[in-house]
């Protein structure tokens, strides 16, 4: 989306406000007139509003987030979704997710492989040494709001894949470099790199 | 839970209080002792506070629709969620949930099989003749939030399995005998079957 306005901008801006020959201002009009009505290519923020739709289509990528496919199979922001938010995630093996904490329900349906949660305190001032629990295909798990977690595909050769549904979406994270980074420290990432395109950054304050 | 109450009664109820022989005083006594350490089976509402849970494990049965097998993966009841709920379902080849709406999002993720989704009218004052909007495994489809719906094993001879999310639990069903009953009529059923076991039915207002 942040490639959206730039775009309008460029065609609204400088290079073609105020030009002194008829064919170019005409031109130019043409240009405007026909940015209006055509459609904005969003090849990053995959809308669709079709009742059914298959995962197996829907737009993966790792988000820059190494050994992950991350689907947003319904979304707030892609389609429109207000209270829950369903994933489809798929681990390599050996991978983790970042270390990080979020301030809504999560749950977990691995379908999947198998891996390893790290579950850090709360009580203490930073995560301390996780509690380490293994699941494997078939399993559920929550993860209790705010409880700083990570997902390890523990396994050393198969993929794990799991379903995530998450409330109160867009999704929230507050990031952790470590177990021993203070809860206070942890670093808000919003909107989370599956909604950079569908949401930009909000703007500083003036 | 409502044999709960009951089997609470019966013990402490008019069978053993003021009984005349000290035996038998004695007796009542250590088996009120005893039921109150013992846990109390509780095998309709499967509450179960592990972290990781092995979906194949839980409590699956049909509550009274025929053709249906119900898992409650993550529930309020069961298992305290507060804003959202997921289930997995199995629906027989033929076989159709019941006519119904809820003011909550539904997500839907076909696991196995294939079928058609029903979806009625909101503007009509009934849910009129639905659309029939095919899917098949890897479909996912969400129904709007109180349109009137149906989930239909359309195939004639495989399963139909899905996990289907949903907000503001727990669910608040209002069941419809046919497609032309008007909205106004159709029945609030709640708790709905499967949460009949974990929280009793609300009391009429004195």
């Amino acid at each position: 989306m942040e490639s959206r306005p730039e775009t309008a901008a460029a065609v609204r801006g400088p290079r073609f406000a105020g030009a002194g020959r008829r064919g170019a201002l005409l031109l130019a009009l043409l240009f405007v007139a026909a940015a209006a009505f055509l459609p904005v290519a969003e090849p990053s923020c995959p809308r669709d509003n079709s009742v059914v739709k298959d995962i197996n289509q829907m737009h993966q990528s790792n988000y820059g987030l190494e050994g992950l496919s991350h689907i947003t199979v319904a979304g707030a922001l892609a389609h429109g979704m207000k209270e829950v938010e369903v994933w489809l995630e798929t681990v390599s093996a050996g991978k983790r997710t970042p270390i990080h904490r979020h301030s809504c329900e999560e749950v977990f349906v691995v379908l999947k492989g198998r891996g390893t949660l790290l579950l850090g305190s709360t009580s203490l001032p930073y995560p301390g040494t996780p509690q380490e629990i293994p699941f494997s295909q078939n399993s559920t798990f929550t993860v209790p709001v705010n409880d700083p977690h990570q997902v390890w595909n523990s396994d050393e050769h198969e993929d794990l894949q799991f379903l995530v549904i998450i409330s109160r979406p867009p999704v929230k994270i507050f990031l952790y470099d470590d177990w021993s980074m203070p809860h206070t420290a942890a670093k808000l990432k919003f909107p989370f790199l599956w909604d950079e395109d569908c949401l930009a950054a909000p703007k500083d304050e003036l």
